[in-house]
């Protein structure tokens, strides 16, 4: 059986019960990283594992070259996934289970979503929920986040500058993910839709180096796990 | 010290690591319910409490006879609030520990922060995220919830039928709480908004009686604990 298992936001203590005793107790643990790194999702469980695990790092190829919408890039990442699917899969047909890590909740933007859809009709696949990074994220802040009848929007910073002003605008509380490089984008967008004074920018939720300014005092460069908040004010008694 | 520790969607062991040792440890512990009702938050951890746990169960006064919209409404649950904070922050003072049961995560929509506001200029408080109801209800559909640039709006049943469908027809993927009475009218809203064929309804997800069902074969009665979603179909490769 594969395991896709969410990690939470980055704090170990945050792992589920169910997600720590997989993590624990698994023979072969597998993860995504960019090739030379260590990985989030495998610093999180650093010194959980047991003494005999086997380790299998899927390391995403290199595509900096290609740009996004070129064929090429959908093609080299999907050939990148059937590969480590199948060897997923010859694991699990081989009798073993294999807990893979994710970050996070695992069907919330996570990279497992490519391995689950092209494994769930060859072999058992369960999902162990997780404490989303933007959860992490709100409570590092201390402000509550929907009140009431609050709208949430979650956005990817990823979307064209007018998409985003637009939906930040009609919004009552919001979450961007994915910030990046589009930090000075989001910026834009943010101050466009006239809300600059109720944004916070939450670096690093739950780790080490965690960091919450508002985001009229930020940096001008945003590490990659950064999300931008703007709470709810719904009604309350 | 008062804790507010998130229980996540249901199942005891989707607790996180640090809300397990914080319940089982704790001398005191608050949560709220209805008049005559166990309370979720209480069923959740039954079986894991200390012998010699004082429980404060805070039950909501009736509210049934009130209209939303009158003053009385807010000012009958702005006292209880208000004893409510009085009671946690006299056994904080006194040097006690505090655990307030909080289903999914405390800061999303949760009851606890009506608590939080007034509590935290007068003791330490301290907030533990929680594994949200709606991971819980998107992992038991088995289908991943939002993708690459997807956006995900978060709304509550209780709003307009008009600004129902409108948010639902402007979004990718969409999850809807606070379901209960307005079953009827959310329905004619998603109908609305042309999306009938995506949409899914959780019952009790992550519970005991846990049901998934498209919404056109769902029941005409939905439970409390309901959420309505519909998956994004985002960009993968």
């Amino acid at each position: 059986m594969v395991h896709g298992v969410g990690l939470g936001p980055g704090s170990q203590d945050l792992l589920s019960v169910r997600a720590d005793r997989l993590v624990r107790g698994a023979r072969h643990v597998a993860y995504f990283r960019k090739a030379g790194k260590p990985g989030q999702a495998r610093r999180i469980v650093e010194g959980m594992l047991r003494a005999d695990v086997v380790e299998l790092p899927m390391e995403y190829p290199v595509t900096t070259e290609i740009p996004v919408a070129d064929p090429r890039y959908n093609g080299c990442l999907s050939t990148f996934y059937a590969d480590c699917t199948r060897h997923l899969a010859t694991l699990a047909r081989a009798g073993e289970d294999v807990v893979v890590l994710c970050e996070g909740d695992p069907f919330f933007y996570g990279s497992f979503m490519h391995l689950y859809t092209r494994l769930w009709d060859q072999v058992p696949v369960e999902v162990v929920p997780g404490i989303t990074g933007m959860s992490g994220a709100w409570t590092a802040t201390g402000i509550p986040m929907t009140w009431g009848d609050d709208v949430l929007t979650v956005l990817t910073a990823t979307l064209p500058e007018e998409n985003l002003a637009r939906r930040i605008r009609d919004t009552d509380a919001l979450v961007v993910m994915k910030i990046g490089r589009n930090l000075d984008k989001l910026r834009r967008a943010v101050t466009a839709a006239g809300r600059d004074h109720e944004a916070w920018l939450v670096e690093y939720a739950a780790m080490a180096g965690q960091r919450v300014t508002r985001l009229s005092e930020a940096d001008a460069v945003a590490p990659y796990f950064s999300i931008l908040l703007i709470h709810g004010q719904g009604r309350r008694p």
